[in-house]
């Protein structure tokens, strides 16, 4: 396991976050910046901008998990609410950059953001080297691809025998279809699956083709697969998991990937939940 | 922090059963042992004894958390069930063992338990000088005074500026009042509190003494701060704590000590706490 949840903001999204802005001139810091996220990038880019003294605005869905809200405010972001059904999130942030002169913090089609992301890669290749394991395979939840391509860069650069796969949940599995037709398909607009992170329209135009020369076959898990995951994590692993980060352990624990005699890591990608949703999966009955 | 939570087992209690029964003879071994425990010394016992091979009976009150029983079996260890309030397990757990002439592995007042569950301490210590710092004061939960004990003992030897104080529950204050008293006090028989991982009568004739020469003074949390500092645990930390795994969180919480301009470190020392009850105490609206 390489339990993202327990990272600075609950997610490995500050990783890229602070990678790219970390390297802003200081005319453009004094700018400001703004991002458009369903949550775990908001909180990255808020806390980033904070370390950094770099002022943030986060166009963010109001429909997004009220912890991600509240925790973006406090991290020293400012959100800037939205209807994901009827709003282009992605418009409304550019307009704001633009007024502003400010620059865009994208959620994963950047080459800075991927290499931060990718870091996840890295460091559990080296943590598994310290324990003088080499893993057979890492699964990694996908939704715009930035921690899978990053990671994959990574991962196949230390270990090219590791073999790499993405998770989707089901009614988000662009990637997976991509990965198999060779061009990057769309999902259907009305999709909706409990993973909340993970709800992008298709793979990114800068990580896709890395995912398509670097990744093995897309995996998918339903939406009560995950929910099993994240009573697994709760009741033996001790760990809070959000849906979209318990993808990856949702694919083993369902058996959609081999791991008898094989080394898997795992990446739970973050944990930030609301209270509600959790006490509701952790109190369903089936296991 | 250092969370014991994700400890094999979901506690510390693993550290000091395999320290005791790894240095029993074949013979003892061949014979099994026996133990009581509300529930985490009673997973440790019964996952050491998965390891070492040896068969290991367990007296647990009916009433711990359906989580520990089961987990006790699933560890491989043979719980028997008592009621709480009627029978001595004490009592029960030697009659187990005169008639099998197996050993009885102690929750707290043995030299080797105390001695396994200090390198909590040992390593806590190490882990802040990997860091470079030198903890001010280190927060250790009580019951039977094996965990703190140990811990305080490895602590002064390696750091003897570092103060060490126990925490624990305001109706099983015993090990804060024997402090005081410079006396083994009792507590009342019929006190109750959520953290069934604390419950003991007094502190250990073995563990108190040490107790008394290297920890300050015992700190009380109320539940309702215990309940709180669980809420932010997973709010924040992404963890699973238990109720007694809590205290010493709740304490810094609380405001029950300074800590400003100090370095603490707060032992978590463990996870296993039920369902209802974990999702019951996240819906409470107070933080």
């Amino acid at each position: 396991m390489k339990p993202e949840s327990l990272q600075v903001t609950g997610s490995f999204k500050i990783r890229g976050a602070y990678n790219m802005m970390s390297q802003l001139s200081p005319a453009q810091r004094r700018k400001g910046v703004v991002a458009y996220s369903s949550g775990n990038h908001a909180q990255g880019v808020a806390a980033a901008g904070t370390m950094l003294g770099i002022a943030t605005k986060i166009v963010m869905p109001q429909d997004a998990p009220a912890a991600k809200i509240e925790n973006t405010r406090r991290l020293g972001g400012e959100p800037v609410l939205y209807d994901r059904y009827t709003g282009n999130r992605e418009e409304i942030a550019r307009k704001i950059a633009l007024e502003q002169g400010s620059e865009l913090v994208p959620s994963y089609d950047h080459a800075q953001i991927v290499a931060g992301q990718g870091t996840v890669g890295l460091e559990l290749i080296d943590q598994c080297a310290d324990q003088g394991v080499v893993p057979d395979q890492v699964l990694i939840c996908c939704g715009g691809g930035g921690l899978s391509s990053g990671s994959a860069i990574a991962i196949k650069a230390r270990s090219p025998g590791t073999a790499v796969h993405t998770v989707e949940p089901a009614a988000f599995d662009d990637t997976a279809r991509s990965l198999l037709s060779g061009k990057r398909e769309r999902n259907d607009p009305t999709a909706r699956s409990i993973c909340d992170a993970l709800q992008t329209e298709s793979p990114g135009e800068l990580t896709f083709p890395y995912l398509q020369e670097l990744a093995g076959a897309g995996l998918v898990v339903t939406d009560d697969e995950v929910r099993s995951a994240m009573r697994f994590a709760f009741r033996h692993l001790k760990l809070v998991v959000e849906p979209g980060g318990a993808v990856a352990l949702a694919a083993v624990l369902s058996g959609k990937i081999q791991t008898r005699d094989k080394t898997t890591v795992v990446v739970l990608s973050g944990g930030n939940v609301d209270t509600d949703l959790f006490a509701a999966i952790q109190n369903e009955d089936a296991v």
